[in-house]
């Protein structure tokens, strides 16, 4: 193993709160069929990243409760290469294992990471835009994929860029911008020199983990003693120890935003119709299928009951329990049918649907979570 | 057995479409236990009648389907008291096979006719009101119980009467009318000397056959002969070459309008906390319990599942699939959830539900029906 393969790193963790009650903590969204197809989102991924690199080269990092659920969907991806959290210390502590996994294993690897629950239409594009990326990885910047906006979208985070964005050409990062108001969205949009933050990240393991132990040394400390600690007899006693004293911190504000202040970071804007699959509103749009009556069905691929809609409009149902749906004079809903709840929500309430995650919890129905 | 003991039917058939998907062809609305008890709507009715009559002197007449149904739900009602109906012939061959079995059983006996899927809060003060109307038909009478009403209803038939109704007196029946118009029925209301028409007839098994014979002989005919062969062994031969035969027509229509023309029809009004449970609103009414946010939820004491709903309004929520049943943002609609199908509707359209097992019929989804 050299330092000029591309490594991929793979975050699976998430319970996709917003996709409740089809997602859960026990079944999260990343291994549920929601991509048109009869793989999941995180096959999809893996399909996706394995032309891009190697199976040899890609590495899963999830939770205990997903640990057999991946293994099994992804049954060409080594044993080694499925890292196993204790439990969840947020994203930067998940991409620093990695990294510093990686660099075990390779020294100076170019390493990429991307979530495993995103959709992306345009392959080819995503893997020329991942090229330049790893080209200015080598050059030693921390490289972001940008996601060129369609939208004012309130949901993501966005990058501030040096110049106007520009289709697969490296350009600077001055800043990571928190989930916007609409109007501040709005000229985001507008001004064209913003792009979506999709959390895809780019860089030589060296120069992360270099960044990381200057940034925040409670976080590289650990993780350095943990990777050495990994694939030997010690790796159980040392996690044992160690990873409950790693800080709960994001990458962007750990590592990136800070970086991005002094320059550090660049990225190359990406144009490959990507999608988070984040709520039932892009499902909808992406996945849905005329059921009549102004209502869009969507199809999860394991147990998809029928739909009859009457008088409708505005409708997105998700038979995924195998039941009839049947709807008569409403609008504006979604209804989502599972194995064992049923959700009724109004269109506009969709980014609260965690809220009801948040009440089942308050109340110990943790069955349903 | 003799004429002066009182004799009750119970008609049980019908498969309540309004209150689909909870009642099914296969598992109507009768047989469920919406009263609020761990009783059926049938049992809750066994249990109101006997005392006024016997196990022994109460006959159910339905249909194949639910003929097992029926039994099981009612031990204590003797075999012979359960009159199967090979199909539906609507009301008047079913009151009139039981007229007529009940005359070749005790000649001249007096019969009441109750439905099976009645709510009746006050029990003391319907059997009192039976009491007046069988007075009534052993003078000969056509006697029918109206129901005072307390709203202008446009789902139910009226009674004209010949003077302001007044508790437990008999009255002259002078027309029967269709359900109403809401201006119409307003009108009714207001005049005081409407009745709802609850389908409710006491009279004696002689007068009510003579008067079928003289208006309806294709109906007295084949149902006289049927009745003659019942309880003997050519029942089953005479059934099957004359039920098919009889013509379907309501009671209403065979008999008792064009018997109130001429002055044979009389009633009691009856004032006992009746309501049909025909649809999800006044199941909501009668048997919602407060769930919250402005929802009502329904158990139906068999597979009641849990109900949570955040910042709705004027929701009806019967989640007899045993599943969760969550709501978030969503007012003025009815849910139900049962094993097999979900039905979110509005409920300004709780009238039309009937439409879907409609569709569903005509889709061949006869499974959901």
């Amino acid at each position: 193993m050299t330092s000029t393969e591309l490594h991929i790193v793979v975050p699976a963790g998430g319970s996709g709160t917003r996709l409740w009650p089809l997602s859960r903590a026990a079944n999260p969204k990343f291994l549920h069929r929601l991509t048109g197809t009869d793989r999941s989102l995180l096959q999809a991924t893996f399909d996706r990243l394995v032309p891009l690199s190697s199976a040899e080269n890609l590495l899963v990092v999830t939770g205990t409760a997903h640990a057999a659920g991946v293994a099994r969907q992804l049954p060409d991806l080594p044993e080694r290469n499925i890292l196993v959290e204790p439990f969840a210390r947020d994203s930067c502590a998940a991409i620093a294992l990695a990294a510093a996994v990686i660099d075990k294993r390779g020294p100076g690897a170019v390493m990429a990471s991307f979530a495993a629950d995103h959709l992306i239409a345009d392959t080819a594009e995503f893997a020329h835009t991942v090229a330049r990326a790893v080209d200015g990885a080598r050059a030693g910047h921390l490289m972001t994929i940008g996601i060129t906006p369609t939208r004012p979208e309130t949901g993501y985070g966005y990058l501030r860029c040096g110049e106007v964005a520009e289709r697969s050409v490296i350009q600077r990062v001055l800043e990571f911008k928190e989930k916007p108001a609409l109007d501040v969205a709005t000229k985001y949009v507008e001004s064209g020199s913003y792009l979506w933050n999709a959390s895809m990240f780019v860089w030589r393991t060296d120069v992360f983990l270099t960044e990381l132990a200057a940034r925040r040394p409670d976080v590289a400390d650990p993780i350095r003693a943990i990777a050495a600690a990994w694939d030997t007899p010690a790796q159980d006693a040392v996690l044992a120890e160690l990873w409950p004293t790693v800080p709960k911190v994001a990458v962007e504000y750990a590592v990136m935003e800070p970086a991005a202040e002094e320059g550090k970071v660049a990225t190359v804007p990406g144009d490959f119709g990507w999608s988070d699959i984040g709520d039932f509103e892009t499902l909808g749009e992406l996945l849905g299928v005329d059921a009549g009556a102004g209502c869009r069905s969507v199809a999860t691929g394991t147990h998809d009951g029928k739909v009859v809609a009457v008088d409708g409009a505005e409708m997105i149902i998700v038979p995924a329990g195998g039941r009839l749906v049947a709807t008569l004079g409403v609008r504006d809903l979604i209804v989502v049918d599972t194995d064992d709840a049923v959700l009724v929500c109004a269109r506009d309430r969709a980014q609260d649907i965690k809220m009801l995650t948040e009440i089942l919890r308050t109340r110990g129905d943790l069955d349903y979570v």
